[in-house]
């Protein structure tokens, strides 16, 4: 069953899930730049990182036709009440998944900045895990807003603590090694660079939950604590 | 002469004119709010740094209360062309605006974390210049929306790069006092930590003129260069 729309003018129906489906398909471009960027890091491979730059064109050119697709539908469909919630989380969430392209780009300039000896083997391991966490996020960010399921967003907000702390580990052991070894300062600048690309990434991800459940809810759930939007969401189930 | 509306229907001129309004009193708050956090961190004044931080909620809920706003004068109204445009263009700006609020908050934070000396005065006077310029930034960037004027949001958006410089020098220089001294370490990353977060400030305050331009001129110009947003700009113009 579709759950996004359902009105009748089946051309305004088309319209909406275009809208939809343009963000999920400018989505799995930038998952994909960010799987490409990680790995690119981890294995040193500064010919996918061009690559990942050069998406950077794509995601844009993405950003401004969805952004034109859905003003002209304010414009000519005069969208109300969820309609309009959806017109205005799909416009909110194409800028949050451009970002997280940006900060992809940032993690491939990371590598090819590097002048320096590669990172350990377990410094690298920090970053996989951070980074597969934060992937993790995205995609089900991404899912939670095709499906419309706030619950699942609501988990999603959830995972967000988890990369925090990772951000923090990671932080804190370079640091350490920094103060340790002087000619450890620029690598661990680079990977502390890195492991904050990732750790905003969860955050564009949390913007997006965060718009899943102003649609499917009705209400702005951005600066609530956990236990309000919990209330939000488990709010009207059986 | 009032440039932003002009309808038959003055209550809707009034409703579109208090959507900008709100969003001006939102940026003076906030512009107070980065003015506090920089002068905080440059006097070590720790109260004031608290003050910064507390601002926050308030912030926040401006940002809430404009967003519904808008979101009933599109749904009420069904705004259309450059009346559209000025809706979209309040709701991404107060988006940014927030997030100026967040950095000015994250300045506050790093002189509340400091657990070494306090920076050098010619450290401080760095950031002190910088500061200047990215306030300076926003507050243009906050007159060229009010006044719907392209051509200062253009030149407003050609500063940037003046702040990219600063934050350029700034790393390297701290980056080399941390080569040459281990001692230097966690201070010369909390002044890392709050150039980045003014070289951040900048890019939201260029935001905010790209939305004026994209106003005025109906024309999004977020990923031009330099010489084709001029062009947007000039286009017209006797």
């Amino acid at each position: 069953m579709n759950k996004i729309t359902g009105h009748y003018s089946q051309s305004y129906d088309s319209e909406l899930n275009e809208a939809v489906d343009r963000l999920l398909t400018m989505g799995a471009l930038v998952e994909q730049q960010l799987r490409d960027a990680i790995k690119a890091f981890i294995k040193g491979d500064r010919e996918l990182a061009q690559q990942v730059i050069q998406t950077d064109r794509k995601v844009n050119t993405y950003e401004i036709s969805i952004e034109e697709h859905c003003l002209e539908i304010i414009a000519r469909r005069q969208p109300a009440a969820r309609d309009l919630r959806l017109i205005m989380g799909v416009l909110k969430s194409i800028n949050d998944v451009e970002r997280v392209g940006d900060q992809a780009e940032h993690i491939a300039k990371q590598l090819l900045e590097e002048d320096c000896q590669r990172p350990t083997d377990a410094q690298l391991e920090d970053i996989e895990m951070m980074g597969d966490k934060v992937l993790h996020m995205l995609q089900q960010s991404l899912k939670a807003f095709k499906e419309m399921d706030a619950a699942l967003a609501l988990a999603v907000l959830k995972q967000d603590k988890l990369v925090d702390n990772d951000y923090g580990r990671i932080l804190r052991h370079n640091l350490t090694y920094m103060l340790e070894d002087t000619r450890q300062i620029t690598r661990g600048l680079h990977l502390i660079w890195v492991a904050r690309a990732l750790e905003r990434i969860g955050d564009h991800a949390q913007n997006i939950c965060e718009f899943s459940i102003f649609i499917a809810k009705g209400k702005n759930v951005s600066h609530l604590t956990e236990e309000e939007v919990e209330a939000v969401v488990d709010k009207g189930k059986k």
